[in-house]
């Protein structure tokens, strides 16, 4: 199964309409965003696996989506810890923090020492509106990240690929693989440089906008709301 | 199992605390609740027992609640129809109107037309804050889904009974017991006289809010928004 792609242009063009026309909030669609993520996060490691769950999070929307993730990660009994070093000013992302705190969910400082503990990262740093390069302190993260034996699920797109044309040619993600990827919506052109376990997330498509901009309308099974529509090296779904 | 039960006044006290305190928006608090309605209508009666599903809104949260779960059902293959003959002035029900036509979720002013030709009924009319008595047109709704033989999915708690007292003695919805019914972040006094399948719902409690009203966590299995926890008349679970 592969789904079109959509570029990073028309990706934040359809948000926009989602939102200006479909009537929706940032806080509705990031919610859904952040639970795909998490159903995504059980699929792939489920607590059997580790309950140290390490969300690593951009100032953005990714970012936004890697705290709605936490969230439910903790209700699902994860034990998960957030990275969080350049916070977004958005008073959005202030109250998914606070909705955090009531649920003890820690925040680290201490990235290596979080990542040296953990059993999973997910990567929520940056998404489709990424354009490089990576300011300090996520080429570092990276780095970090791309070097460690932990599996790792990106949301969107793996942190550090350029949207169009994928991994750097060298530096910090040149050889970054996560095990996973969620695609929000619908896959970025990035992903064909992927290999590894993919998903979709973000049950909020209808026809029409995925009429006017060309995608497919996942069929999402049951009452899921993440879909895993990827073959990996192996030729395993 | 059963749940603690919370009064109506100490709902809205939690309610509030949860977005004045806890960081949350109602647009999060209902997309979570009515991704639960969705959810137990999925258990309750699967798109194979029939998926017209009539979703009869009142003009408060609790028509909110049923709005968003609407929409998660359309998006499970069911085709919806809402009845909402007296809506709500918020400019977030506004949206989620938008958001339902956009996926063509079509909305009936007929509603006796409407009961005939359904499978399925989401009573989300009156939640934990109805004090009564039923104003037109709900006392005559009531009588008709009451006298139809249609199952229906009662949210937070059937409507025209007394959140303490339950079932009113005599008029509308004295002898109105809807098949299924799901409790929002806690089950209310009334659920003392319900007889049926019975769920709870909304995902989002924390552990210090629980502790605050003397009410449960429940243990929501999986990444499910939605767990069974009454046992009807005849003993099933």
């Amino acid at each position: 199964m592969s789904l079109k792609a959509i570029s990073a242009k028309d990706a934040a063009s359809l948000d926009k309409d989602l939102m200006d026309m479909g009537g929706w909030s940032l806080d509705q669609l990031m919610e859904l965003a952040g639970l795909s993520v998490s159903q995504a996060v059980w699929k792939v490691h489920p607590p059997s696996k580790g309950k140290n769950v390490l969300v690593v999070c951009g100032p953005g929307n990714n970012g936004g989506d890697g705290l709605v993730a936490a969230r439910h990660l903790a209700q699902y009994g994860y034990t998960p810890s957030v990275y969080y070093p350049k916070e977004g000013k958005n008073e959005l992302y202030q109250r998914l923090k606070t909705q955090l705190h009531s649920l003890s969910v820690p925040f680290t400082t201490d990235f290596a020492s979080a990542l040296s503990s953990t059993t999973f990262v997910v990567d929520a740093i940056f998404g489709f509106s990424f354009g490089g390069p990576l300011r300090a302190p996520f080429g570092e993260i990276v780095s970090q990240i791309e070097s460690s034996s932990v599996p790792v699920l990106s949301v969107d797109a793996p942190s550090s690929w350029d949207i169009q044309s994928g991994p750097p040619k060298e530096g910090p993600g040149a050889k970054f693989m996560p095990q996973a990827l969620i695609s929000l919506t619908a896959p970025k052109p990035c992903v064909q440089y992927y290999r590894g376990r993919h998903f979709i997330g973000g049950r909020f498509l209808t026809k029409s906008i995925a009429d006017k901009y060309g995608l497919d309308c996942p069929q999402y099974p049951g009452i899921e709301q993440v879909l895993e529509i990827g073959v990996d090296a192996e030729g395993r779904l």
